[in-house]
């Protein structure tokens, strides 16, 4: 399905620490390109020359921001931190570009963050009540706050991060670069995924997924534990794990299912293997007489291909997206979708003319992008479409650094399947069953809560995305 | 394969006659962008405004060239043409964009030309002496010159365009725009593709491909046949068949097995469907004991997807295709390539791990991008690869508007078969048959000149690519 | 007086022929920079490397053309042609920026023009009769056919030149590029200025007005005169006067008054001297008893000096001009400027608060701008303000290449003095005599058409500024 | 004097309060567009629509940064602060835009600040230690710290304006928004110039100079007091003084010299008048038998005035400026200079041609300049050349918000007058004595520290331009 019309992952984070300097912004480059998915609003990287931040980050993707030009304005460096974002729309939300760099009393500290605090409202209620003044509004500021709140009280960064842990709750995969040292840390359910290598040179590369390291041409090495704090300083690399306590473990399931890479693996499961189970596991349950199985591009195409192998009916070739959709691409309005424009995805009338064909795709959120593409193959001569879906149906609210939304916009917190099936035009519908999750990842430790409601931490007091654009105390003294 | 290691079509062209005004700059737009795969160097949209009209050409991409606000400024209108472009690089060649606008003694005229006139150099020479003056280096504006010639000698333009198709020899699919008409046509032996069909509210659109005609909504009516000039004006549609006598028919094979979209159907042949042909006449031919058959993104995947079925070998996904990649992306250097990074093309490891693996391409141009896949599947465990090719080996150039050049850049012209697997470091390698070609498209009237160097025109006199760069005179007088 | 409420030059040109490589673009860039004035619609350079033409033109100002990576694209070269240009508004005249750059068969030539060609029309009625197709709406397209078909006929770029003259009516200073010569040319009645020199290297540098020869630290040789072709070869600097017979000397005189530069020597009088001397008259001719003489800045102030100095009334400095005021500022509306904004031009009311004024322009157009100026001071407390204009009014439309208009907009023509005084809120108002302008010159070789209505040639046919937007035969044979 | 070979004043500042909604943002870019001449390297505006407040601030000049459609964002509103910054090169240099927005436990508050916080190091170094993180380099954020201290401590934002002062040293004009009030403030030295006035409509508007009031049509009310805080609300206009207690008036001399624009009025005195003042002296301490006198454009030309008013000598105009420079120019390298171009600046020759010429500048900093511009003379004809500065020399740094600087880049520290002449290729020159300053204004309550050493505050511990890149703790304890 298409990102447009999608939930977004809202963050990729990437780190290098090297041996010695060398062209590390041009890592960051490419491996910020290879996370691209998990962030489209904006991007940065910070190169780290002796002591010296030299900073980079604007609104637009990773081909757009950093020209050539830009580039190499960029001096050689041993360390550097790198974001990409998914956030709000508008144009003026330059202040929540990260990597953040923030300055205090024992130094400089660039910082990425991908995930969401979940106690934010709670911790900048009383960081303001001390005097801090906040910039953005986003929760990675909380967190440099609460980072050099412990800086001040100890001797050095890590334990500065370590200290801080505890106050944070929520998910945070995080990369702190100081002017001396790398760290990276997973919150202790490790929602979001991070991993790190290391290239034939010797340079370390963190990054949230490992389509990153093999981009930059890094040997994966190992995922981060969660609740682990792994530091890169001339001292090599320590690990420190045993400080904040044992917690499930709640690594986002929905990674696999859509967010992540399909030639990533995350925690030592590949996730391209993950939807093929998927896919099995849809063919398993839902079994119906079929001419041919299509998946919508690109992320239905995984499951669609496990569906096939496993019903033995043939997989087919049933859409062709167009791939020069950029940014600056001119959408079509609503009279012109209605009037038949097939600008984005055009299906393969060979392939399904005359057909009875089994769809699969990974989700369904409002249902309206669903009923247009089964409408699409409705009109290319497809006799009979059953839509398969690799994910349980939403029903509850992501506080875990996504934008699952609200009930009322999830089609399934409405509607029945049946009514579902109704409305997007299919012969027939099944979702993944909750309870057939474990089998993409082997284990019971990963967090559903979008799919049950069953969240691991405690459920934010304010959940509103404008919660931090209003003043907190706005009911409160009555003047401003 | 990727665009940047492959052999380009040069142009597609697109035309609008509607019975009454609308935002015909829009479905231009829409239309040139489901064009894009046949050009992405220029683009232009020139809308007739009740005989006036409006222009916007520049270098880039669709969504590049057109802001919204550019195609905002455009008036509605009842007849237009657009074209894209893919040419030669530099940035200063603005002067070859399209549609061409000339002004002439009975009028205005804009024209969008797909192909290649192949005896261009002798009518240049021959304008050029009676005082014609050349703006641009490409033959489209000998056309231009042709028609107008013929314009000043006869009543209308489409006569024109009739008398004026005896004196131009080669490919050429194009759409001319008077102050009242639309008149397409194409060559007599049909080198290039062009169609046209209508929209619900009569609009009439043409277009190099089906794919454009789906993409505003319009129903495809057939296909423009070889020496036909048809013509859109207040009087209906009319069409000239007889005229220049006849010819071979020799649509390009090669639209077929890689310029086209898979999704449009040209002449009645979808060309999905002769692309897995081509993978099941592969799979017939050089049968191989393998574990998985793997595509390359994205114009491998029909090819290995029929040589999969008729094999009986599963389909797998092999590559990941970063689709962030756009026109102003930096490109690794040669440096970073051989110290591994992956950044277009990434191999899923689960895939094809430990596996014995068919590799399905379209085409072998140098060697050097094969070799580079074939070395990532290695890399990421491949136990043996084996490479079909969905084409006959090159052998020659193309004179019929594509880039297939020159027989030194053609590494099937300097290597056997064995000596190119090697290369590339392939277990088997196999390429189509050459007599297997009319199986794609179930008949024989194709041109097959770029893999049997027998071509259906004269070869041109003077082929190189900057003949209009330099006066044609210049071994002459001695002066300039 | 501001540039936007002002008649406009219509062009400057620029070329240079060397003895030797080198980075001609850069003499060309800081040339047309220097004749900005002359027209900010368009720029451009065209450099000649050994016979090829390296390219670069677009719409705006030469700074923002030319970044200093576009300039380093440029090679090396021994010849350049530049060009600036005003010209009608729209966003899609790119194909009317010159230097103008064609093909014909005896090389390429590269064409810059300033002027106007009165027959125009007839010229080109004539060449699209012959088969001649026009890419532009502007007459240097014309010009290049003509010299393109004589070329044809004699041996040299240079006979061509001379041969194309007596075609041509009106003003141009021309200068011309083929692949080994730098050939300049002047109408033979010197419309416009033109002049060359000398810088150490060897270097000849000519320029339609002698500041350009300054900003490339040439030295002045001299004019172009009237009907002379001036060569630059291999062969040394030659030059052909006796072919185009003797015509009236006919120096735009509005180019003293108005369109050059200040600093700029033309045909031997200093421009500056000629506005001093035109101050001087109006004082002679119109005494006041006053306080203080202030010049509207900047083309008002070398007059308003003229006024003190021979008056005796003391000069002051009465406007702050905003010097950031660039092509991308947001113009007032009408409201607000009569809500009394004042963004361009501001009064130093310490200047002329309770003061008798004495206001100098040189023109009046519409007589608005002249209103709100007289407005402006009367609200910084000027107690009296009287008026004086150095050109006489104007009452009849350039051909001559500037864009002085029809008679409907000249309030001249509508209103006598006494009537524009009082629109404007003057207490007195005085023109420069029509009868002393030969005083500015000291002869009586110049163009006084818009002051006298009497034309040195004869009045074009079709003078509409869209003349050749719409076909010339349209209401002919009712088809295109 | 050229901007670029200046000293730059650091900033200029813009609040308005309206009583009702209107387009306020339309207002700041035209006020800000006024106070250009006050910093050119950034500019912002924050509108506040009913408590939500909508910014835009980016590099680069008034006119590039807000485009129409830009500009056309803005909502309505009642409040709005703008700024106008010239700061330290660099393009990464965002994070320093102004007005700088804050959240704090209040709320929102949005900050424009013009002059030097010469206590910075150390209050920066205090909030530091208790736990404070800074995005910005500039003292605006250190400002943004203290008023939010004091605000969480107090009622209202006026009173945490009021308190905040005396934890202040050095130069400080601000205007300050909150949800509901605009509140503006000058240092109780008064070293930067502030003032406010009326629209027609009852809107207040405050600005760094009268020009800003004018060009939005407001009436000049009264300059803002040293030490006072004047408070802009539904209340009305409140005033509060006596808080500070009493400091020695220190407006900024240079002000008056060099930095405000010539019709502007700062605390009662005309710019344009106290340059003619200073001519007037240079022309009474330092007579010479001359020719003509000259100003160097823009900044010499009022002292030049006043210079020959007194003197009887005539003026005349000595100088073209090159009016379309702008941010984009590429400027001359050093070996063209050598080689005599003259792309900014050219010499009148008609003026100054065998004469005696008195050349008024108002300042020289390392001599480069003035000796460049006394040889364009010489080679232009004049046979002699008095240069009179209308400034003593400079010879101390300043600590107030402008960018004078160390002693060893100060030609006057490090050569005598005689010397200096010399250098510059004077043939006399004369700086404006020192105590005559005070007749430029007609008191004594002005800083002259750069002339004088003089300081009225303690001079900084740390004054190096990059005493915040850097860690306050870097020697401390050897980790960060």
């Amino acid at each position: 399905m298409d990102m447009n019309d999608h939930f977004h992952e809202e963050c990729g984070i990437f780190g290098a620490y090297s041996p010695a300097d060398y062209d590390v912004a041009r890592d960051a480059y490419y491996a910020l390109y290879a996370l691209q998915h998990r962030g489209q609003e904006s991007c940065g990287i910070v190169v780290n020359e002796d002591g010296i931040f030299h900073s980079h980050k604007d609104l637009g993707q990773v081909s757009m921001v950093f020209s050539s030009e830009e580039l190499a304005r960029y001096p050689k460096g041993r360390i550097a931190v790198g974001h990409v974002r998914y956030g709000t729309t508008g144009a003026n939300n330059r202040n929540n570009c990260q990597p953040m760099e923030v300055n205090h009393q024992k130094g400089k500290m660039a910082l990425a963050h991908n995930g969401n605090i979940s106690n934010a409202f709670e911790l900048r209620r009383e960081l303001e009540l001390s005097g801090a003044i906040f910039h953005s509004t986003s929760d990675t500021e909380i967190i440099a706050y609460i980072l050099t709140r412990e800086r001040l009280k100890c001797p050095s960064i890590e334990e500065a991060v370590i200290n801080a842990m505890p106050y944070l709750e929520g998910a945070y995969s995080i990369a702190v670069m100081s002017a001396a040292k790398l760290i990276i840390a997973r919150d202790p359910h490790g929602f979001r995924p991070l991993c790190f290598g290391q290239k034939a040179d010797g340079t370390y590369i963190a990054a949230s997924e490992t389509c990153a390291l093999e981009a930059v041409g890094a040997r994966y090495i190992r995922d981060v534990e969660p609740g682990e704090v792994v530091v890169f300083s001339d001292g090599g690399v320590q690990s420190v794990r045993e400080h904040c306590g044992t917690k499930r473990h709640s690594i986002c399931i929905f990674e696999y299912i859509y967010f992540a890479r399909p030639d990533s693996v995350i925690e030592g499961v590949p996730v391209h293997a993950a939807r093929l189970k998927a896919g099995e596991i849809l063919a398993r349950t839902y079994p119906v007489i079929a001419d041919v199985v299509v998946g919508v591009p690109d992320s239905g195409l995984d499951a669609a291909l496990g569906y096939a192998r496993y019903s033995g009916v043939p997989y087919g070739i049933g859409f062709i997206k167009n791939k020069y959709i950029g940014r600056t691409f001119i959408s079509p309005s609503q009279d012109e979708r209605a009037s038949g424009v097939r600008i984005k995805l055009n299906p393969v009338r060979s392939t399904v003319e005359g057909k009875r064909v089994i769809l699969v795709d990974d989700s369904i959120v409002r249902g309206t992008t669903s009923g247009r593409i089964v409408r699409l193959l409705r009109e290319a001569g497809a006799k009979e479409i059953h839509v398969r879906i690799s994910s349980p149906p939403f029903i509850s609210p992501c506080y875990y650094g996504t934008d699952i939304d609200t009930k009322e916009n999830l089609v399934a917190c409405q509607h029945s399947l049946t009514e579902i099936a109704k409305m997007i035009g299919a012969d027939s519908l099944g979702y993944l069953p909750i309870d057939s999750l474990s089998e993409l990842v082997g284990h019971n430790g990963y967090c559903h809560a979008c799919f049950s409601g069953q969240y691991d931490t405690a459920v934010p007091e304010n959940t509103s995305k404008e919660r931090f654009e209003r003043p907190l105390s706005e009911s409160g003294t009555g003047e401003a």
